[in-house]
């Protein structure tokens, strides 16, 4: 599609094609610019927190964020006025983030010190995956989403397995140190059972006792060796997904798309299969 | 299985179709109501351990707890006497751990301060499987077993590896940093050996002088390559069973073995296959 | 091979089967009886090294490495004059262990506070290998060993990159923090950089600067994604010997081994293959 | 190519032989050597930055330095002059690996207490590369190259979740945590996001509230899961990149594509096969 299309198209369905696709040169400028404001908000978002930033150019931070909110708001209104469906786009779920991109500033203006809306604005970053979805990204997050919902009943097992390895060990901790020792409560014991099975081991509580350390050896093991579990399950899935989209070859007769390595009759109706060119 | 079978059996079958089974609307609710009242009886449990509420609530904590027992213990005297084989589910291990639910507040009647209580409270959650296991959730955990299984011996020539790591580098690290930097005794040089070999690192004990840094390196190295191991035996086998599961079934013609999942003719010779119940 | 076999032969021969080999009822009663005596001889390493048990059972403990002593030394006598080949025997792997299990006693006669034999008197843990080598287990060690060897080249590029690594981002933090945050010499940073991409964080050593974090965050992300490498490595040579093996169907006119799924004929010499069972 | 050979060319072409290959008796000698004086000088460099060993032998640290240099130095204006393109050369990478290498030591005599030139010191660890380049561990390190390749554009989609995740956990944090709790910005909080997904876990930062807590464990479940993300990706394309290596050539009767490795006759039809060179 190229700027001759666009030109015969009247501006709303002009501005839609622009701002909602990337496959022309204007969409491709604007994602581009939407990228580099959405991130510039974001890193105003981070030096707004950092008290020698926010206190020496308060007024600078400010006036930005009301700058970013002004471009997304008109944004959001373009989006609105350009949608061949204006409902379906604002319940949408980037349709949401679009409007949490412009709510934090007015919201500030009549709660001046809500902190919480740090994390709306945060939330901004979400609006990234929408400009990238429309690129050539979106096939490879694709396998991924399909690996991991061929995994999903897999992976429920996995984590079940996980909170009741973790709320048995938090629980035979608290009962073995105490809360002598650190371990004052049994959400806590739990809390230290999360930190040490998945290896990350903060250190702000340890087990002092020579058996709270035995049964801390047998949580670090645990830990070590069961992340092979959804390790073994997502790949063996991704692998799965690989070997298939490999093998997409349509059959001439029923249209079956996906076919065993080699095959020459179609596993569904039976017709014989064309060479396949194997340029892989 | 609808109500209206249920209906034409006696009383004792009909409980033990809805309390063993989850395929009847009266199964499923059952089993609902029962993950309700588990959860909500291992969040007492985890309430009754943080002081500030054990404190000010203990009475309806109490009163919750027995209230809790009062069901499980009906449900076990049910689920006893509908069963067709009482004694073989007593001694089943599900069995088990349903007595262990309703134990724990009878012994606290005599013993009221037995804190080793709170554990058999915890292993409550283990009950959570037995009602997800009657689900489509089986087949998947088996997948899991099925690897495991597999992989057994390999998983215990590679723990069996670690254990002699682990005992040589502790020993090791013993001899090299002394009991004046914390590493007072072999098995404490051990606990931190497991502690850094499992990429865990509390940093409540950690090396001094600059040969055992050196050696520390070497455990970090070690251990960060060799979960390489389990979880390569793991993956391996886990895509052994699910490529098995999908590929098996006989062509009858040309005698292939493995086709397609749902393939409905022989890739090979393109003869029908038998159709296979697709219950995945 | 049952006893019968055995009562034919001479004494030595018969020691020799029974201490070498496992396959006799008697061979499998003395490694068990081995393994049992290393593992306490292991336990007593262990207490040894335990101030409050040292001190207060020094010589229970004394006297229980002296018996163990006595044992092992009878054993390695009785191993040297049975072999067929005893020089080949005493300058094997495990004749050199077998030696070390003996003599630390004979040293600390001489040396009495050389701590260093402890880690000489751990190392007895390595016959537990021995034992256990000679039985089922030695296949499932074999694929790990393939799959290890199949992978070393892949395993020396990806170690020398996690080197320079290392060096490099310990080099940088050095300069970074300096001395006044804990990173006092460039070992010292490359100890905490080792520390850091292995994803063990002690934490005895962390960044104070801004600049220091934001280098520690590429190390660690870092860390966190080149795992996958080794990981990655290892699952696929293990894969491939594992399928090597599943396909071990001997060539009837070549006596080829491994041949691929569903060969019809043998890949080195072309002749016909016989239907090979396919229980797996 | 043997040493015969080399007598035959002139002056030029035999330095060029033997410094930029490693095929010939004498190329093996010189990179041999080089890799002791690269591993030595970066020795120096270790030594160099440990304040007891630089204020006792200070001068002979910097005397080293100034003979590694000046064999640099000769280096690499030899292999300027032998080889055919000198311009290509110099602008290569390696090209200006090499004159770092040099740099240091000159800009040392301007500027004395520039501590970052460490940082160009140890950059010399990359010459290692070249050296291995050159031999057999090439076509290893290409594999992991190519599956990296395969697998960019999921990594990046990985890392761009990482990078969202991070940074809305860290708001987060920031906000129900706060500066009093060690929290004292966004990206402080963001810092330990990083060191909390990643399961490094320092704990010079730690969460203080129950909420915190609860926040803390859900990162830490995330990291611990989504490392299988990386993993499955890398794996798959290195399974993949392995199996198209082992599989590439066609039977010229029944056109069948991928065949066992160094197999001889076609598996499907008995015709022989081309020989291909086994090199591997």
């Amino acid at each position: 599609m190229d700027n001759d299309d666009l030109r015969s198209m009247g501006w709303r369905e002009r501005l839609y094609i622009i701002i909602f696709f990337t496959n022309t040169p204007a969409g491709k400028r604007f994602d581009t610019w939407l990228l580099v404001i959405i991130f510039a908000s974001l890193v105003v978002v981070l030096f707004d927190s950092v008290a020698m930033y926010s206190d020496r150019h308060g007024p600078l931070l400010d006036g930005l964020e009301w700058l970013f909110t002004v471009i997304f708001l008109i944004e959001y209104l373009v989006r609105i006025y350009c949608h061949p469906e204006p409902r379906k786009y604002i319940f949408s779920f980037y349709g949401a983030i679009d409007l949490l991109s412009v709510v934090p500033a007015f919201i500030a203006l009549v709660l001046p010190d809500a902190e919480y809306l740090l994390v709306v604005r945060a939330i901004r970053m979400l609006r990234v995956f929408r400009v990238l979805k429309l690129t050539q990204y979106l096939s490879q997050a694709n396998f991924l989403l399909v690996a991991l919902h061929g995994s999903k009943q897999k992976i429920i097992v996995f984590l079940l397995s996980v909170t009741t390895m973790v709320l048995i060990y938090g629980t035979l901790m608290y009962v073995i140190e105490g809360p002598s020792n650190g371990f004052t409560s049994i959400p806590m014991s739990i809390y230290w059972a999360v930190v040490t099975l998945t290896t990350v081991g903060f250190g702000d509580i340890v087990p002092h006792t020579p058996l709270g350390k035995a049964v801390a050896t047998m949580v670090m093991i645990t830990g070590y060796s069961i992340i092979a579990v959804p390790t073994g399950i997502f790949t063996a899935e991704l692998a799965t997904a690989m070997r298939a989209d490999s093998l997409q070859h349509k059959c001439p007769s029923c249209e079956k798309l996906s076919h065993e390595p080699n095959a020459a009759f179609c596993s569904r109706c039976g017709s014989q299969l064309f060479e396949r060119n194997a340029e892989r």
